[in-house]
């Protein structure tokens, strides 16, 4: 289970306090030697009015500089009068921080961190690279195998615990969950109730946000994304999709201030957003605007569809999560959401590998695992869900519900696409010479990936567009089975050579002989230059 | 050649003329009883200085008002001491004008018009309509089948006059035509130049453009639109692509200032955007905002790429004009164009017929024809072009540089096509359950139309996606060889009951005989309600 290596949990420096409401895992340090290591959680915990109703009458915030930038990180309250403020260094050194409040007892109250080297094998958070890509914060490359286990959070411990051992044997690094479930889970929610049981939407129920943060910081230890979903249809019964937006967005900078600080949240306005009948477009375009101001780490943004489109042309979306199986099926559909919205393009839902009667979860998983390599050779990336029928597999749920285990046959092929993803370049694959069909990846002149889906070739004519070649070029041939997991080098290079006015190809071996059999794919990776001269 | 009934010329208002400059076919009418038919032209003609450099010394402009609305109309220079302020109605009524002017001549003329009924047959000015599609003003559908001659209307009188008889008898709607020629024509040009031959940029040449504005009226006068491209990088000779951003914002501004007024107008910033190296992107949307705000009529407005695709989310683009080959062959690739930016889609290159030795230009008949129909059912548009070689034509060109004879074999097949989209749903069809490769457009409950492109079905199981049906709805199904351009109808109407959970057939024949035959469709027509019930 440990895998990854770093366990970024939370530094506290606790001011005042009541030894109340810490249910975090570290312990708290003194404010004098306050240190956190960067990109880590430093948490600042302050006493403060308790009467009335502080999610809504009281504010605060404190402002943190190093001297070169000040980050103005908003507070929350996490009842029974304890307040905090989560702070996540961006960079090494000092910062000095000092609070307001309209509540005296928390208005400047002032003090200092030593933000320290990072945990070793922490990479910091995700942002874009290279346009279309992702990266960590120190430049490694981040390979996006993302999946989806909606509810999984607000399950049991128990269950939790087995979707974190399955995760950690797995090659997903990103989670698509909820935080409103769309299922059932245990009997906490995210407000409180009245006494005759309706919903008080004034007032949160922080022990449901310390659960689900725990959660979101298990992930992160697992270097995980949470792909943390705000909104979607499929609360009816709580109706917590269908607030004031007055309500909306008091929730969603209660969200960010607890959670922005976590350096693997990313931020999911909605499943399915245009299901959401209660709101509008508009909507969702002024609490991702909120977002984009109140996250002072700018964690990258999202929002997902069902039908139709959100125009992901807005400022505030870092990358487009799209809901199209179709378009996965083809690099040359998936790569046109790129080209116009010059965005990371993820394929958040590609159906489902499962056996259910629903055409979203009927896959088989070589009909999951081929839509991954359509969209690397597009230059964009997908996330994996899983639904077999719980009638036979008896487990509690199916993964894409609530987590657990997995039952099918896409991850170790998915972990085999990862391997071949981390061998190719960085920050990724584009594609190359893309509306003319050649269905081809890579980058010009060093790496080309070509994949074959269900079709079985016997062979494939290996011609290279000329973008970036001139001739004397040599280049490794490997054939891929995807489907098996091989890898099969050609004996020699491939020396390319102009075959005509738009591709070059080696004279040699002009074709490259094929098994014929579906899922194959060929990789071209340049060899040393030098020695091609 | 008299096919389109209407003749949208000019009606002229002549006031203190000098008799110099008047190359228009139309007499100019009397001020005081001047009328113009709505949507037809309105020309004030104004004597003014001579001197200097009217071009850029002399500003003129007129409100036009009929009591509700007020146009701001830019006039121009049109040499010899001759302004023209040109109006065309956009509602039958008095219109009273008056004239703003730095030139006391100008200034403060003022006079009324009465806009009549239109011209038999002319149904306006083309505006988005439905979203996706485009209309007249009147309401007829603007089924647009366009075609491209770059530098047809800068050739010989006689070529031109045979690329118009070529026109009058093609299903052509649109024309896709540069402002500044990309191939040679016929020794004049947009600008002056100086003793020692250099342009000046300062200076335009109005004989120049009263020969191109009568091509743009003659086509008018065909029903065609004029899709004018105002830059393109092929004149690295003259170098117009590459002014000044104040000589091209006075080039735009004089351009609209001559020609919206006709109402076949539409406004293409740039052919291949991104290989106008001179400009960026900021440049090309400083001059989209710059026309939405001249031009009184806000005529339709595009720009087309090479390989990088331009922000067509920004609101002065009216839709979409792309260059994607590849994505024309598959409706599912066409259609995301228009599901990300909901405007209408133009693939205005899409590859050419031909013989060239090119890959842009090498396409069989066939293969132009199958772009139609592939993205008439994604519910986007196409535009055709041939390039035959000359030395095998012994044309004077090919006609998708200088226009005069089509030599090939789809323009018979595009008038086919066009009767089809004639008889369905208006203003247009639109992808039926498009992310699930279904391969249908149409109006869902009403209308389906199915396309085969170069696969050759023995049958076809009609299934018909389950949106707007109910069961018992009675369809006449068509087969359609969209090549040997026949309809057969099956002999009985399909009546639809519930198939499974996604869609609805007719069990009594759940599949349709095909006779195996590439470019093949399948229609099927929503028979009278009254009927089914």
């Amino acid at each position: 289970m440990a895998r990854r290596p770093h366990q970024p949990g939370l530094d506290l420096t606790r001011r005042a306090a009541t030894g109340l409401g810490l249910a975090m895992m570290a312990s708290p340090s003194l404010a004098a030697g306050a240190s956190v290591p960067r990109w880590g959680v430093h948490e600042i915990v302050l006493d403060g009015p308790a009467i009335g109703n502080p999610f809504v009458d009281v504010s605060l915030s404190a402002a943190f500089t190093d001297g070169q930038q000040t980050l103005n990180i908003a507070g929350f309250y996490d009842g029974a009068g304890v307040y905090r403020v989560r702070f996540s260094p961006p960079t090494e050194g000092t910062w000095r921080w000092r609070t307001r409040s309209n509540a005296p007892a928390l208005n400047g109250k002032a003090g200092t961190v030593m933000a320290t080297a990072p945990r070793p094998g922490d990479h910091g958070p995700v942002k874009v690279a290279g346009g279309y890509h992702f990266a960590h914060a120190d430049g490694t490359p981040f390979r996006q195998i993302g999946t989806t286990a909606y509810a999984w959070a607000q399950q049991s411990d128990a269950l939790c615990d087995q979707t974190l051992e399955t995760l950690a044997a797995s090659p997903f690094n990103k989670m698509r969950m909820c935080v409103f479930p769309n299922v059932a889970g245990e009997p906490i929610h995210a407000f409180a109730q009245t006494a005759d049981g309706a919903w008080d939407f004034d007032r949160f129920n922080p022990a449901y946000f310390r659960r689900f943060e725990d959660r979101v910081r298990r992930l992160g230890a697992l270097g995980i994304q949470a792909d943390l979903i705000l909104f979607h249809p499929y609360d009816e019964k709580t109706g917590f999709h269908a607030m004031t937006p007055a309500r909306d967005d008091r929730y969603v900078r209660y969200l960010v201030a607890r959670m922005a600080a976590f350096s693997n949240v990313w931020w999911s306005l909605a499943n399915e957003w245009d299901l959401v009948k209660a709101k509008t477009e508009a909507d969702f375009d002024r609490m991702g605007r909120l977002i984009q101001v109140q996250d002072p780490y700018d964690r990258l943004r999202s929002i997902h569809n069902w039908r139709d489109n959100f125009d992901n042309s807005r400022p505030w979306i870092t990358h487009s999560s799209i809901q199209n199986g179709s378009a996965a099926l083809d690099d040359a559909r998936a790569e046109i959401y790129r080209s116009v919205w010059k965005k990371p393009v993820v394929f958040d839902e590609v159906r489902y590998e499962g056996d259910l009667e629903k055409r979203w979860g009927d896959l088989r998983p070589e009909d999951l695992v081929q839509r991954f390599w359509h969209c690397l050779v597009a230059g964009t990336y997908v996330g994996h869900g899983e639904v077999y029928d719980t009638r036979k597999t008896n487990a509690p749920g199916t993964w894409t519900a609530r987590g657990g285990k997995l039952w099918g046959q896409s991850a170790p092929r998915l972990a085999f696409l990862k391997t071949v993803m981390e061998q190719g370049p960085t920050p990724g694959l584009d594609p190359i010479d893309r509306t003319w069909d050649q269905h081809l990846g890579g980058q010009p002149g060093t790496y080309y990936l070509r994949y074959f889906g269900d079709s079985a070739p016997g062979e494939w004519a290996v011609a290279l567009p000329k973008d970036e070649l001139e001739g004397g070029e040599r280049f490794r041939l490997d054939v891929l089975d995807t489907w098996a997991m091989t890898v099969t080098s050609a004996p020699r290079p491939y020396v390319m050579a102009k075959r005509d006015a738009y591709f070059f190809h080696d004279p040699q071996q002009p074709v490259v002989s094929l098994p014929g059999r579906p899922w194959m794919a060929v990789r071209l990776v340049r060899l040393n230059t030098e020695s091609a001269a």
